[in-house]
């Protein structure tokens, strides 16, 4: 098996839970938050500092190593692993979101979609086999499917449509994989718990060693997410992982394993870094206001990371209005740490059988931050 | 004293020799590269990594942390050493080539240079006074007097002026420093040799911990250059600490230890790190270039830095394509460390009294690997 999974604790059905995914690249405990290496690089870190703060699994993107420097290059490499230097597990989406989220997409016919290179202007067409293709080529631990993932809101009549695609293309794929790389399954439907609950069954009966929820945080609503979230939940099974796409807030990290989530991905935190905004037990703070120029305190009192440990907020205030890399590399330090060590202290609170109170007190606090930081005279500065 | 200077070996009058500054914040063997932080950060670096690989002391840049974040807010945050996180020594430049470099001046009066800001567009007045005030607030370890710096070429009427206005700028200059910062004079004269003479007689004569040999790389000839280096240092005092401002590729840096100068700084490993070309034994190399593309190989072969023990040239040149951090810090750590290795090994052959033969073997085989690469064939790719 390339892949397996142990649930260690459990608090309901469709409730939060840990456990253990053991991957060909060592033990990852869930629930899990995997940090983006797009072209193969989590922007501005080393590999060995993404370990050194305990991170076990990455995402790479699919479409953007196949279209530089190419999946063949890699692959002669000796793999995604051995090309970036990183002996973690390494999880590869199929590019169909990536298409998606570029606009590059030109047509979606039966066989696969058609898109338009955003490095160099060519056009290709992706199928289900080839995105296998180029996942076994990374050899990455965790292959994901390629689906038909739509905007929202999209009608039912699309969404129909979408979701019965996603599954012929599912069996296409369940074709690859191997005795070295797992594929993961995804779940379509966008808001409509009957088609949820249809590409649920339907995905599961082609059968994967995981399970994606895909076609969220695509523009809907957060309620409406999470009512999303648990009907899928429902239908799938028990004991195999289940990924939310693109989910990486501290306040949707926390609703998405209080529903049984075991694995998030999300460009949010380094995204939100490079742009000076960070993570703190008290809400998000912007790092290049004005408030901070002489504050000698660190980003936040409660980190324990390097950045925390050793840098000012004045100082990285300045670093980011100079634009030095380093302001950057500090503030996406921090803000991938804090989200890593927050799923740790909720899986531990579901090993406790605390979950729910771990939440809550988690969330009185960082949204009341929020709240107040957003308040009159809270301005944002931008960098100038 | 703010610093002191042991002269450890040396080989003859005006040639290679070995020592030690003592500065309040640790020893720095010479002869010394100091790698530059022009906003209180070396491009891409964290201070830690700076050590780790064996940096005593950086350079800042004195109207850059002026301009932003201003000196007193730096005052306020305990100085610059703190304000950064940086242990070791650093010197502070004083404006006056910044001024010259940005083409930010405006005027220069016996009472300063008035200069518009590359930050705000805002309009200042550097005096000798201001730059000594701003270099106390930031407390660096080595203050630079501001001088009067011509592009080349000057005519021998404008040197003449700015070699007498330097001086008695200088004297002004002179009354700031103390008992925690040392402050070095500057030479200037251009490429006359009576002009550099007279500098070096007049601001030796005024009297500083140190002399900087200033006005050079403003575009002259190398040979040009040394003969100028030469004719200075003939007028220095042997016992003070000798500074070659602005010199810092490889070559220069072997020329400049030959003539008995103790401190170099430049931009260029840095700068040329974040275009993609890196040192190696066997003379530049352009990373970027499509020949490198499955390369799995380090960067240079007899290095032992961080990136060359952790990645190959292949994926170093994927990063640089996908305008990856992470590319722009390996390649900067790597030149880095490369200057920095190579002053340690020139100072030890100044030690064992082989500094020629080893200066003329280290050469042979850069200037062979440069002329080399530059053949036809060795095609420049652009960064895409």
């Amino acid at each position: 098996m390339a892949l397996s999974f142990e649930i260690q604790k459990e608090t309901g059905s469709g409730a939060a839970r840990a456990g253990e995914l053991r991957t060909p690249h060592g033990p990852v405990p869930t629930p899990v938050f995997m940090p983006v290496g797009t072209h193969g690089s989590v922007r501005a870190m080393a590999p060995d500092e993404l370990a050194g703060m305990g991170t076990r699994v990455l995402l790479s993107n699919t479409l953007h190593l196949y279209l530089r420097p190419g999946h063949r290059l890699i692959e002669e490499a000796g793999g995604l692993h051995r090309f970036m230097n990183w002996n973690g597990a390494i999880l590869t989406d199929s590019g169909g979101f990536q298409i998606l989220s570029l606009g590059a997409a030109k047509a979606l016919t039966e066989e696969g979609v058609t898109f338009i290179s955003p490095v160099d202007g060519s056009r290709h067409l992706l199928t289900p086999e080839l995105a296998m293709e180029i996942q076994a080529a990374l050899a990455s631990d965790i292959a994901m499917v390629l689906d038909v993932c739509l905007p929202y809101p999209a009608d039912r009549g699309e969404m129909e449509d979408a979701v019965e695609m996603t599954t012929r293309w599912a069996r296409r794929c369940r074709r690859g994989g191997g005795l070295k790389q797992a594929v993961f399954g995804i779940i379509q439907g966008g808001v409509y718990p009957d088609l949820r609950r249809r590409s649920a069954l339907e995905v599961t009966e082609v059968g994967f060693e995981g399970y994606a929820l895909g076609g969220f945080c695509v523009g809907e609503p957060s309620a409406v997410t999470f009512a999303a979230v648990e009907e899928t939940v429902a239908h799938l099974p028990v004991l195999s992982p289940r990924y939310l796409m693109g989910v990486g807030s501290p306040e949707a990290l926390l609703e998405g394993v209080a529903r049984g989530i075991d694995m998030f991905d999300c460009v949010l935190p380094t995204r939100l870094a490079r742009h000076g905004t960070v993570f703190t037990a008290g809400g998000r703070l912007t790092a290049r206001n004005a408030a901070f120029a002489r504050d000698g305190g660190p980003l936040d009192p409660d980190c324990d990371c390097y950045t925390c440990k050793n840098y000012s907020r004045a100082y990285i205030r300045h670093l980011l209005h100079a634009r030095e890399i380093l302001g950057v590399r500090l503030t996406t330090w921090h803000n991938l740490h804090f989200i890593l060590s927050l799923m740790r202290k909720a899986r531990q609170a579901v090993l406790d059988d605390a979950f729910p109170s771990f939440k809550q007190g988690f969330l009185d606090r960082y949204i009341a931050g929020e709240a107040e930081r957003r308040a009159p005279g809270g301005e944002e500065e931008p960098i100038g």
